[in-house]
């Protein structure tokens, strides 16, 4: 029997998927799994997603490069915001980094609970969709929403993702259908397409639209980071 | 300033939204809301949904007639199925009817604490429409989904009901940009869009495309259910 591939429109409705027996890939497209990729591909040691800044500053402490954002804008006294270009920066190479942000530190708290989970975005999308074929193991992609509202990023994501993985699995949740047909109206020009979309205008009116850009761009990095013991490794 | 139009993909959203400042507009295309709409065009009384068979027998014992489905099958006993055939038929003409579907009653419920309720579905869409925008209130569309999951005909409602007020209405949320762009993509002929979703798989293998051929005519009736003291009437 083919695996299958679900998606999960927001956090809130995790406990309706099986996790238990499914790998689970987290996508905060704008920003935080698309930093993930690009701090980790660029030479960052580990990520350490966590929910508050004090937990944050705490990690700081040991050594650890403090990250994270509020309201989209980097927390004041952190090393670095949620940009994927301040994770590339040469300080990360090497560097363990304490992450904070809204949406995705949440989703990959609710992923934890499942055997497998991989950090996805358009920066890793072909390795990921490689890799997730040659393991054969139903795929939960989990959205991580706007405070646990729908998100069209992670969903044109999760469309993405399912449709690369279609013919060798099986597509049976209207949430996948819908995120195929969404990425399928939107894939010729996804900026275009996401400028109307709520989260895209609530970067592009603090200037951030260049990060938007770059979070958008197709399998630019080939890491697949995984999490372990509440860290975000390349193993 | 321009009221808005919002879409919950998912009773357990609902807490979410400003439901106390919002017209909520209930939605379960296939069947209850659907069922709901043609009975009362057709002369039925009143509607009370309620959760449990026990509580419709309960009603049946009162006066009213029963309906209900489990599993998509009528449940033993009852008077009438979740067929929006049954709800037409001639017996069902003044009198009132206590219906338990699995989707459509919990949506209802969560709904209870707005202000104003409505039941959509294709069936009532451009009354409906004229109806909120005469109205010019904030509106949740609130979809009832396949036991708190995202389901596909819902949506595609709420996408439909968007777009006819998308003049008057502002669209924020990804949502229902989300609906709409689905919508559209399904438009041209709804019923073989909906071909590959899961809950039109599940009626059809129970030869129920009748009625959802029927459940997906668009504007049919002109009535405007509302709910009131727990039952839906039109006033």
């Amino acid at each position: 029997m083919m695996p299958k591939i679900e998606t999960c429109l927001s956090p809130e409705l995790t406990h309706l998927h099986s996790l238990e027996t499914m790998t689970v890939v987290v996508a905060d497209i704008f920003r935080a799994t698309s930093c993930f990729v690009a701090g980790l591909a660029s030479g960052a040691a580990a990520i350490r997603p966590v929910a508050e800044v004090e937990s944050c500053l705490e990690w700081g402490k040991r050594g650890y490069l403090t990250a994270g954002e509020r309201d989209g804008e980097k927390v004041s006294g952190f090393d670095l915001g949620n940009s994927p270009f301040d994770y590339q920066h040469p300080s990360t190479k090497g560097q363990k980094v304490c992450a904070t942000t809204t949406n995705g530190t949440r989703a990959i708290h609710h992923a934890a609970k499942a055997p497998r989970v991989y950090i996805g975005a358009f920066l890793n999308l072909n390795a990921l969709a490689a890799r997730l074929a040659d393991e054969q193991q139903d795929v939960l992609v989990l959205c991580a929403g706007w405070k646990n509202r729908f998100s069209m990023e992670d969903t044109l994501f999760a469309g993405a993702l399912a449709r690369k993985l279609g013919h060798s699995f099986a597509v049976d949740d209207d949430a996948t259908l819908a995120a195929i047909s969404l990425y399928q109206s939107a894939n010729a020009d996804l900026a275009e397409f996401l400028k109307s979309a709520s989260h895209y205008r609530r970067l592009q009116k603090i200037g951030l639209e260049k990060d938007m850009v770059f979070c958008l761009d197709h399998s630019r990095f080939d890491v697949i980071p995984v999490l372990k013991n509440e860290e975000v490794i390349v193993p």
